[in-house]
């Protein structure tokens, strides 16, 4: 069955879930499914709801221009997706190859509903990997000029149509002016349980203060490095058997798991973001 | 805030969102929160209301009767709850102080939204806890006649107007008739991952299995025992170092733990019951 | 560094721990790490012990008679392994590919310290997924008879030198003969929190039963399905929202991450197997 | 049965583990159980060591003696303990009762091997609970003077002749003359996951910065606040739902749990510390 999905956020006021409810209704929809929430600490309204996309009775541009109007007074933001389409997805990576191998995997298997189009790094490491899933591999060396490297990045990204980057382990600062044309479309996946050990090295760092936990954070990438909204993380007790070098290993696995869960919520359209947090919402399967 | 909470459950079929939002949006109500649950396995609705009392125009009972018009051709099944009103909790124990303690410092401490005007055992030992915690304590031993214990149990209930019956390690099988009664009003303990290791000894078999991770489940009490509906489950991971008496002191935390929760979801008026599983909502806290 | 590793098993008594590391400090050994394990239920002792290999004065062979001498008065039952020998490994699969794709990628990523050189299967339908990692296919359809097909993997396993079999969502069941050769040699992952849901359809019946958590178990193949000694164990929370096919779903993830650690620890040399139960000992990294 | 517990360390070489397995042959002891770590990042080594107490055939302080002169020459660092004897613990709370009530709990129910002499506080809300429970409560102001109120609370702890001061949600910062005095037996909670969060008011910051999961860390006090020594920690899983309030009272129950182990760890003499990291040893139960 092919759904709508609508994404919608305002400050909160009484009625709006009356109010858009009977809005589908006299359009015609059934309402599969409708989540909110209401954060009365910020005083904001989220809602996601799913409908039937057979309800639709004009075009799908029409639909949106006309919920538009409906929208507008209430001060929504929303986005609205079709379960349809499936967005393609660009891989960033590194030397490490643990994450890639984990969303390739995955996307194989039909756990991410994406395309990957296309894989992208600064070091000529993984292309054996690329080779054996048949996916073009972009080698960008980052050399001397940053800026350029990044621009010949952000260029590529345009002319594969991506819609989301993955950055799996890519060990490199963007600027703000990547983050800020794709806000909200990067998710970087931080070895750490942020907001501890920000920054590089932090599997050193967590031996050194001798935590007991290790875990991984998976967050939408903005200008400040590791401060962008967290949409996944998890953790994995240690203990003083482990070296640096063995909680980096042990670490691997949290990394795996934190990031792929991220990236699917994004797929599903489960992810509204306010300011620095998002709202993450489940789904019936 | 004094909050009205219904929670409703039918067949699935169009429309059902809509209908509801609409009545209480033409009642004047605002809604301050609705979940649902289609499950697309048994095609079965459920949805979970709160209300703002000060909406309220009418006495309880005049809405309750009003709103029974509105259920009846969709063929709901459901029941009001109003969040001013402090459940009466009665807790049956044998031995074991560690979760009755668990369950009275929680009370104390607010997370539990209940009174717990008494405490049953068919054993004295427990009598000083109660005491600590000035709680009367009803000591009635099991001796030859089972039934008839059990009738001074359920006298004594009623009696103090309970609830709900929290079986907080009371080793006793409950008669047909008593569950019958009491459906959906009985919590208890079971201190393994259910359905694994019913019945007796779990631990002891639990150490003979060699499992890695040991757990406890907080069920609703039916005539088949340890067969009631689940509410809320745990585990603890365990190893070779334990031996059955070792992992049943590891198990007293989980057990503490689950049933707590198992209590708290109860008295928020947050679980469905359908058959014999669970819908528990979660709150917004 | 390369390591010697002993593992060690007998009935418990005084001395075992002062023998044998005086036996290994006159042999001219320095022990890098010694654990220990009584299980005083059981009245069973188990140790597992590191050497440097470079204090080897004699060949591996010497040495391992030498120990036996030494062993035999004290009932030790025993086996001795060098950290400098990689395993060979075959995976059986059937149609699924989650966990075929998580062991080969560890094992690229180095977690797996083994070779992969066959993989096979009843189905034809995984063998685009060894031919991209250029891994030799054995497709062989169980068709009328069953033990004939067997014999064929059982051969192949003779042919290939292999130590260790991965039954990685492999749907069939082995015969006895098989299980008895290759005992404490067979690895099978079940989708369930074994004891609980042994047997086929768990996701369906964790369903019906409304569980709270769902889990996989990794163990020992043996002749009784589902019964044999469990190496690893872990679970996910679910909820009220995942149909049978979305516990499915859910429950890759578990399988994947308990099939590779149970594997990791016996490719490390880190369990021993008593009667039903197994030892698993930590490793420092 | 008595045990004799020694705790070790040093800087790491060849032959300590043989070393200290003959010296107790020879004088006589079955060694129940000896655990070791060598940390191979710092080479520094570590030594758990359990004797049968029925081995010992001269007075605790001629056998601790003579140990010294052994341990000397392998600049062994090290502490003894007798099962038999219960730690004297010292709990200083402000208002919030939960950990108390745990604690106090755990100590009636036999988890935790100690007598809890006193509750100190610096606020009078909590002398109803230490009444129930009939424990000397004492209250001490503030007020202007800090350290003075620190000073009445430092002699009382020598006239109980407290082995254990536990800080259980006690509010107050202490003074470096404090925590050098009694290093290594203060242990605090905090309630975040260190080194996240450190200070004041974590649940809000936690919020603000839409953390996925929030937790709990019990460490030793040191001069640094919150950067001392950490023993035990645990996490649980948060979502959009929680306000800051909402997860103020969800992070009670690991602080409980934390607290809890980390107490049940240092009276079972498990607990190694060398500069800011703690070795902590399971144990056979």
């Amino acid at each position: 069955m092919t759904k709508i999905i609508l994404l919608l956020q305002s400050e909160d006021r009484k009625g709006l879930l009356s109010a858009t409810v009977n809005y589908f209704y006299k359009e015609g929809f059934n309402i599969l499914h409708c989540q909110q929430h209401t954060d009365s600490y910020e005083g904001r309204y989220y809602m996601r709801i799913e409908l039937d996309a057979e309800d639709l009775k004009t075009s799908r541009s029409e639909f949106e221009s006309k919920f538009k109007e409906f929208a507008e007074p209430y001060g929504f933001s929303w986005s609205c997706h079709y379960s349809d389409y499936k967005p393609r997805v660009a891989i960033l990576v590194s030397k490490t190859s643990h994450c890639l191998f984990d969303l390739i995997s995955r996307q194989i298997e039909g756990e991410l509903n994406c395309e990957i189009p296309l894989i992208i790094s600064n070091h000529p490491d993984l292309e054996k990997v690329a080779n054996q899933f048949r996916i073009p591999y972009y080698f960008y060396p980052v050399a001397d000029d940053k800026l350029a490297q990044e621009g010949k990045i952000r260029d590529l990204l345009k002319r594969f149509d991506i819609d989301l980057v993955v950055l799996a382990r890519y060990m490199q600062i963007l600027s703000p002016e990547f983050t800020a044309e794709w806000s909200g479309k990067i998710i970087n996946i931080h070895h750490a349980f942020l907001p501890a050990f920000q920054g590089a090295n932090p599997y050193l760092r967590a031996y050194q203060r001798g935590v007991k936990m290790i875990g991984a954070t998976a967050h939408y990438a903005t200008e400040d490095l590791d401060k962008g909204p967290i949409i996944e993380q998890d953790v994995v007790r240690v203990n003083h058997e482990l070296t640096p070098k063995g909680l980096k290993e042990v670490g691997k696995d949290v990394e795996r798991r934190v990031l792929a869960k991220a990236v699917q919520a994004h797929l599903e359209n489960r992810i509204i973001i306010h300011a620095n947090r998002t709202i993450v919402f489940g789904v019936e399967r």
